[in-house]
């Protein structure tokens, strides 16, 4: 028998992963994804296959969000896959942002297409066309428009599962308003959303705040973004957008409208979307040795019953009582499932369900049947709790608030402790160092951005700032730029990022 | 002002269609679908947008089928939308059925790709390669996965909105069981699912049947489908498709399994799927002269309720008379909208909304006021009805049921009325000239389906067969084929089609 088959054999008795996650951050990733079933590498580079097992988390995320953007009346439509050419270079700015990373389509068949057809990397020049269409007098504002779809950006950086692939699932939205101050409001109401998805959905911690103006998204006015850390990479990652993109693209696309007054106007608009990202997120945070770690609010099992047999016992008696908990549990809303298999021994399903990230696990054993309990073990720390079979579902329900608090709980205590206050351009590089995520005085000046990058080049990557955030501590007067050494504006986090 | 301008006013002031479904239909539903704002066409030919009136079609019949799905355990994930050329070759039927029709990428930013990309004009080759890793043993099976994405079929025959078109929106669900039992079992459950979407929801007759080998699924074993009719062009219209695939893409790409008995075997598999097409079948079967008519099950709003104000009477009250009647029909889970615009007169309002095809309205005038009373009339019949607003909800929901069971009803008799059966090529023939739906015993033979194909050339397009129903009238013996003039083996639809 071969390397590669022994491989093949240990992986399927389940006896966990090659890789640790402190000791190989990378490979222990991409090994997770895959062996807890999320995701299956594709054979075109940078496309990944979204197993059940992940789907169902984006599900949950979609029903919560699609429910909350209609309540602000933001309705669901769909624009094409393909954009032509000429549309898409309507907006200088915004092309240079995306061009290098736009696939064409220039055959059908064995045709050539008369003029080749971009592919979506994002859909503001595909639908504001049709917006200065739609839109002709205030009575047409707002328009409130999004959708969920797939778009393609042909990044050649490390591809990697959820965090950088070719194609992505998302939502966008893209809405137009009569005023500023509206298209202001709404930017921030999405972002909280965006943040509810992360603390409340994912149990990660968020910062929201404002990106810098090398940031921004192209061609917009101004981008605000929930950001994310990643303590063991010490690399930040943004979350999720929502810009302000300002009369710039209104400008372009010609969306002007007619006010009560019968005076012509120009549009303000937004752009704001948030990526299957968000689950790559959740499993770099969350994930441990064993496996995937799943918040109970976003798993799509989160209770498995294991029955835990024994020689002489009542076998059946065991299994019965198994189908009997999943049946309770089931049919008390909370996401059941039973693992009966003969063919597998308890602890090699202990083991599987671990790796697959399920928050809690029931066992039944003889003591148990006899004591009229269950025994709980915890995904997130492990711990073990009997329960009476009597108010099993009450239980379960308060364990699995527990596990969602407990992991947002332990994410946000490692984050906490990988943020860094400096104040000087000694303490930034000490700090970074460290992988640290940096909350610095900044003067708000592009030159210095580009200036800070330039001298942390390096085999890691540059750092960059990742946002200013929305709660500023105080800025006592006379504070001087930690990069610059000029009056500085703002706080502003600084780290490598994703 | 020129005669463009004057046609824009025109519409602007919703004075109804320019074309008659009666005399042009193919123009007739152009505008319909425009101007009932579910479309707007895009500047690439044969892609369209979906705006949020037709999608919001699109996610009733979404959350319906989804649940469906779910209950028979089929989950959920999501494949690339690329596939490379080597793996989209690999079954030589298949492909021959959809290479005409593949878009290709060739270049990302301004580089060309080492070897082209094809865009999934369907998943079977994208998924089998990992139904063959993820299948080893009879515990894998049956392997049941669906997905709801984009594919893109670039044709070049006659681009129609929803019914042909270059990308749509579809779900594909693909699965894999241990014996063909299973499959042939669950090829009927979904196609009766389909029956449901278009009877239960569109309101839509439609004939469960077997496609011929000629038209069965390139690659497939057999196909089964849910076949509409549209009167007014006299053709049929494949709703929606179940096949059972065999083990034919088995062999192709070596899905196999071990069973209990420890013996190889290869799985059987099936793929189903219905698209947006669906929404078109809807237009043309119950849309009219005043615009496009809703059914309400999937209408985004199905009562609208406009204030009819009258010189003297008591505005403020008539406008709060309708807050309340839409108020107190959403709180019952009616989805109302009240359209209290004081720019437009009650009769532009009118014409707006039978234009969308909202199912039923509601006006209040001074005399409803008085009496306590509204006016509801039906989108489908213009009939009107004064009823109480004492029990509006319960009033309203018996109408809105009314006028499902009557558009439905309405669009049977005119279906039925369309069928003719014949038995011989000359009744064939004229049946065919009359536009017919046509119901012929046939010989089954696929030499004898060319040649119908060939003799009814022409302009209109040829004869093809549609379907043989599920359920067979009786065959007596001796009956003959209407081409052949052999032994008849079944009674099969024919026709001319989308």
């Amino acid at each position: 028998m071969g390397g590669g088959k022994k491989k093949e054999v240990k992986k399927e008795t389940g006896l966990g992963l090659s890789f640790k996650k402190d000791a190989n951050f990378g490979e222990w990733y991409s090994e997770v994804v895959v062996r807890g079933e999320m995701i299956e590498y594709y054979d075109i580079s940078g496309c990944y296959i979204l197993r059940p097992w992940s789907m169902g988390i984006w599900e949950v995320m979609q029903v919560f969000f699609d429910a909350e953007i209609k309540k602000m009346k933001i309705k669901n439509c769909y624009f094409p896959l393909f954009v032509s050419s000429s549309v898409l270079e309507k907006e200088k700015d915004h092309i240079e942002g995306f061009a290098p990373e736009v696939a064409w389509v220039t055959k059908s068949g064995k045709s050539d297409l008369e003029i080749p057809i971009a592919i979506r990397p994002t859909s503001e020049t595909v639908m504001y066309p049709y917006f200065s269409k739609w839109i002709r007098g205030h009575r047409d504002l707002p328009l409130k428009l999004n959708q969920w779809c797939n778009v393609v950006r042909w990044e050649f950086s490390n591809p990697t599962p959820f965090i950088r692939s070719r194609e992505f699932l998302w939502q966008e939205g893209h809405t137009a308003f009569a005023t500023k101050e509206e298209a202001d409001e709404e930017v921030l109401q999405v972002l909280e959303l965006y943040r509810r998805i992360y603390e409340e959905f994912l149990a990660i911690p968020v910062i929201k705040g404002k990106k810098s103006e090398m940031e921004k998204f192209a061609g917009g006015l101004y981008t605000t973004s929930v950001e994310a850390f990643i303590p063991n990479t010490g690399r930040g990652v943004q979350g999720a957008t929502s810009h302000c993109l300002g009369q710039n693209f209104a400008k372009m696309f010609e969306i002007n409208f007619e006010n009560e007054k019968g005076e012509k106007g120009m549009v303000w608009q937004n752009s704001w979307a948030y990526s299957t990202r968000t689950i790559g997120v959740m499993v770099m945070v969350h994930g441990d040795d064993k496996g995937l770690v799943l918040p109970p609010k976003v798993a799509s099992v989160q209770v498995v019953v294991v029955p835990v047999p024994f020689k002489t016992a009542d076998t059946q008696g065991i299994l019965d009582a198994c189908a009997a908990t999943v049946e309770t549990l089931l049919e008390a809303g909370v996401h059941a499932e039973g693992d009966l298999r003969d063919n597998y021994s308890p602890g090699w399903k202990y083991s599987h369900w671990e790796m697959k990230g399920v928050p809690l696990r029931i066992e039944i054993g003889p003591k148990d049947l006899e004591k009229n309990q269950v025994r709980c073990v915890r995904r997130d720390n492990g711990s073990k709790q009997d329960i009476t079979r009597d108010n099993l579902v009450e239980q379960v329900k308060v364990l699995l608030d527990n596990i969602q608090q407990s992991l947002f709980d332990a994410a946000k205590v490692k984050r906490d402790a990988s943020v860094q206050v400096v104040k000087t351009w000694d303490e930034f590089k000490d700090a970074l160092a460290q992988k640290k995520m940096i909350l610095a005085p900044w003067c708000d000046e592009e030159e210095v951005e580009k200036d800070v990058k330039e001298r942390t080049r390096g085999e890691m990557g540059a750092a960059k700032s990742l946002c200013s955030p929305l709660e500023q501590p105080e800025l006592p007067e006379g504070t001087k730029c930690f990069a610059s050494g000029k009056p500085a504006k703002k706080w502003t986090y600084w780290g490598r990022s994703y």
